[in-house]
C-alpha cells in the first residue's frame, strides 16, 4: 500500500481485516518495524478517538510520532493554487501555502496522516479533497487519511473487523440509517461505511428521510429505503449516524427526532447490534437504552480504531521496504 | 494501589514515601515496568509543573504517553446522567458523554491520569467530583488525581517528600496559611495538604480570615487560628495558599491584603520552611524576599513533582502485574 | 557549547556545519547521547518547521521531548523583576512568574528550547531578550533559542549547511534582500542572517528600501544597497526576507510591491539559487515562478532545520558530559 486514502488503496480487504485481528491479538509482534521512522499526524479538527488510537498503534509499531493541531500550533494554510498569468497572492489570513507545507513535512516525516473535515459550504469544493490531494502531490510520502471531507476509511476498517467479531450469519443484513441531529454533520462516515460495505458479503441497506440521499457514487448497490422501520427488518448491524443533505448541501432540512434509535425500532432487527462511530449524542441521535445495552458495539468500534490503523500503517511500512 | 484519587487510596504513606525518595536517587531503575503499557493525560484545565512532571515520571518507568487537551485536542464532555424515564437530551455545546469517552480512552490506555478544576459554581456538584467517579467508573483502568475539584493528592505526595528531606524534628510544627488573591481559587490544595498531613507525625495548625474555613472533613484533627502571627509561632514549615470561601462557595469575602507572607512573618517560625505548590503570584500572596531567600523550597516542591508522580505509577503497575 | 542563544555561542562555525552534513548522512549514529536525557520544547509562538525539525533531531538523538504551548498549555509568564524596595505586585494576568517556571523546568529537562517573538511594541524591550535571559538566568540548564526577538540561530546554521552543499566558487556572493509583506514583521531571521554570513567566507550584500536599516551590530562588514537590481547582480545566493523596520520600530513604512522576487530579478544573477526561511505569502514576497523553478533551495532549507537542531543538541549533550 503505498497512500490509504481510501478503499481504492486496499488491495485485498480480507487480507487488511486479517491484519488488524492479528495485531488485536499481538499487539507489539511488528515493533521493529517503524524503529527510527516517524508519522507525522496533522489535525485540522477535533480527534479523540483517531487522535490516541492512531498514535498507540504508530507506537504499537515502533514509529516516533511528531503531533500537530495546524492553526493553532503552526500557520493557516493557503490550498488554492493560482495558474501562470493568474497567481494567487497571499495577502490574507493565510500566511503559508500547502505547497511548501507539504513538502516540508515530507522531508521530516516518512508517512504524513491527516484529519480535514467538510467545510460544508461549497459541495464541489469540499469532494474535491483539496488537502489530501495537494499533501499527495507534494509531500512525496505516503498520506493517511484521518477523515476527510467525503470519507474516514480507518473508520470503515474498524467497523469491518467488528463485524467480522460479531457476525453470525455468512452475509449478514446491515442497514445504515440516518439519525437526527440539530447541526449539519458531513457524510464522510456515512459515505465511506457504504463505500466498505460495497465491497464486502453483505446485504446493504440504506435508510434515511427523504432529502438525504447520499452521493450515488458512495451508494453504489446498496437498496434505499425511506421508511425506516421497514428497512430495519430483520437487520444483522444497524449503523445510526447523521448527515446532512448532499442534494441541498450541507443543509438540515428537518429535525426529523422519531428517527431517533430506540429499543422499539431495535425489536424490528434479527437480534441486531447496533453501531456507531462516535461521538453520539444520547437521546437525541441514539436512546440510553440502546448504547447502555448489550446489542451495542460501540465501545467495541472505537477499540478496534487502535487495529484498523496498525494493519493500515503496517502494510505501507512493509511497502516502503520493498521500494 | 488500584486508583490514585486520594490519600484514602495509599495503603502505606511511610512506604509511598521512601519510593519517591528511591525514584530520586535512581530515576530509571524500573524503565522496564512501563514497556508497551499506555498511560493517557488529559488535561481539563492548564498545567505546568503536573503536565511536565507526570509525563517524566511515565517515560522513567517506560511508558508510552498519549497527552490530550480535553476541549480543545478533543471535543465538550456531558457529565450528566439521566434516570429512566428521564434521560439526558444532549442537544446543547457537548458533542460527546463522559460514559462514551471513558470507556474509548480506557480501551487505549492501561493508566488514566485526569486534570479537572472546580468551577466554583456549585458546591455539591464541585465536591462530588464527577469528571473522576464517572471515569473511575466507565474506563476499567486506573485512574490518577492530576487535581480535581477538591483534591491535589500528587502534590500533597510531593510536598510529604520534601518536607521528609527537609525536616530537622521527629514531630514538626507545620502551619497551613491563606494568602490573599484577588481571584477565587479552589480549595484543592489546601484540602489536600490537610488531609495528608492528618497521617502525618505533625502538629498541624491551619490559619485564615473568618469565613474562608475548609471543609471539616479535610481539616480534621487540625488546630485552627485566626490570628496569623499567632499561628505562625515556632513553626518549622509555612505552607502558603490561597483559597475561596467555602461556606460563601467560591466567594472572595474580602482581599486581606495583610495575610501576604513576608520576612517578618517568617520570624515568628523557628527557622522554619517556606512552601508552596506554585504558581504564585510574588508581592500580593508571597514578598519577594520570602521566596528568594534561603526558606524557600518551592523549587525543591516542585522538583519532587517528578517522584511523587513515579511512586504513585510505579505503585499502580505493580498492582496491575499481580491481577 | 553550553547555551545556543547566538552564533556567539559557538566556538568553530565549521566544525558544527560539518557536524550537521554527517548527521544528515546517519542520522542515527547518536542515538544513546541523549538517553534518559529530556529536552523541554517551549512555544510562546506558533510552529511548524521548528517545532517539528527540533522534536525530531531530538528524537534521533534518543532524548525525551517534553512540548509546551506556553500560555495555552500553561499559565501566562510575568517577566519583569522588581527591585527591593520596589517590587512587581503580580495582581494582573499573568499567573506565574519566570523565575519560578524556568527554575522548574530546568529540574524537570536536561535542555529548554524556546521559541518566543518580537513584539514589535518597544524596541529596547524586544532587544533585551528578556525571556531568554531569564531563562538562562533561573533554570541552570543549557537554553537554545528556537527564534527570539531578535535572533533565529538555528534557521542561520541550516541556511550555512544549505550553501555549503550548493555552493559552486570559493567565496559566493551572498544578497540578502528584503521583499514587502502588509504586516510588520519581525527583523530576527534577517538579522541573524547577516550574524552568521559575518562569520562565512561570502561577499554579503544587503539590499532594502531606505529606512528598513538593520541594527549594525548585525550588518556588520555588510554592504548596504538600497537599489536592489544593483545589488543582485552577480548574486550566487539570494537569500529573501520582509521585516519591518528597525529605526521607526515594528513599522510597515510602506508596502514596496516591486521588491517582490520574479525571474526577471533572478535573471541579474550569477545563476543564483533563491533561498528564504518560510512560510514565504506567494505572490506578494515572492513569485510562484521562482518558488516552483529550480533556482529555489527553500524545501532544501527546512529540510535542513533537523541536521541544524541535531548538530548543535549534539554539542550541548557533549557539553553535558564533560562537566
Amino acid at each position: 500500500m503505498k497512500h490509504f486514502l481510501s478503499i481504492h488503496d486496499v488491495q485485498d480487504l480480507g487480507n487488511l481485516i486479517s491484519s488488524g485481528i492479528i495485531a488485536k491479538r499481538n499487539p507489539f509482534a511488528d515493533q521493529l518495524l517503524g524503529k527510527n521512522k516517524t508519522i507525522g499526524l496533522l489535525f485540522f479538527n477535533s480527534s479523540l478517538r483517531t487522535r490516541l488510537s492512531t498514535q498507540k498503534a504508530a507506537q504499537n509499531l515502533g514509529l516516533n510520532v511528531l503531533m500537530m493541531n495546524v492553526g493553532q500550533d503552526s500557520w493557516g494554510l493557503e490550498l488554492e493554487e493560482g495558474e501562470p498569468g493568474n497567481p494567487i497572492v497571499m495577502n490574507g489570513d493565510k500566511a503559508e501555502h500547502v505547497k511548501e507545507a507539504a513538502a516540508v513535512i515530507g522531508r521530516y516525516c516518512d508517512i504524513i496522516a491527516i484529519r480535514s473535515f467538510a467545510e460544508l459550504q461549497d459541495r464541489d469544493k469540499d469532494y474535491a479533497e483539496q488537502v489530501f490531494q495537494q499533501f499527495k502531490k507534494y509531500a512525496g510520502v505516503p498520506i493517511v487519511n484521518l477523515e476527510s471531507a467525503t470519507r474516514h476509511p480507518l473508520q470503515s476498517l474498524a467497523d469491518c473487523i467488528t463485524m467480522e467479531e460479531f457476525r453470525t450469519k455468512p452475509r449478514p443484513k446491515v442497514v445504515l440509517t440516518w439519525l437526527p441531529h440539530f447541526k449539519p454533520l458531513p457524510q464522510a462516515v456515512a459515505n465511506s461505511f457504504c463505500e466498505w460495505m460495497n465491497h464486502m458479503d453483505v446485504e446493504l441497506v440504506v435508510t434515511h428521510p427523504e432529502g438525504y440521499n447520499l452521493a450515488p457514487e458512495f451508494v453504489g448497490n446498496a437498496q434505499v429505503i425511506y421508511d425506516q422501520k421497514k428497512a430495519l427488518e430483520g437487520a444483522d448491524f444497524v449503523y445510526g449516524k447523521n448527515w446532512s443533505s448532499y442534494e441541498h448541501y450541507g443543509q438540515v432540512l428537518a429535525l426529523n427526532e422519531s428517527w431517533i434509535m430506540d429499543e422499539a425500532k431495535m425489536a424490528l432487527t434479527d437480534n441486531g447490534k447496533f453501531m456507531h462511530c462516535l461521538p453520539v449524542r444520547r437521546n437525541m441521535k441514539v436512546a440510553d437504552e440502546v448504547l447502555d445495552g448489550p446489542r451495542s458495539l460501540v465501545i467495541d468500534q472505537a477499540a478496534n480504531r487502535v487495529w484498523s490503523a496498525q494493519a493500515v500503517l503496517k502494510e505501507i511500512l512493509i511497502g516502503q521496504q520493498e521500494e
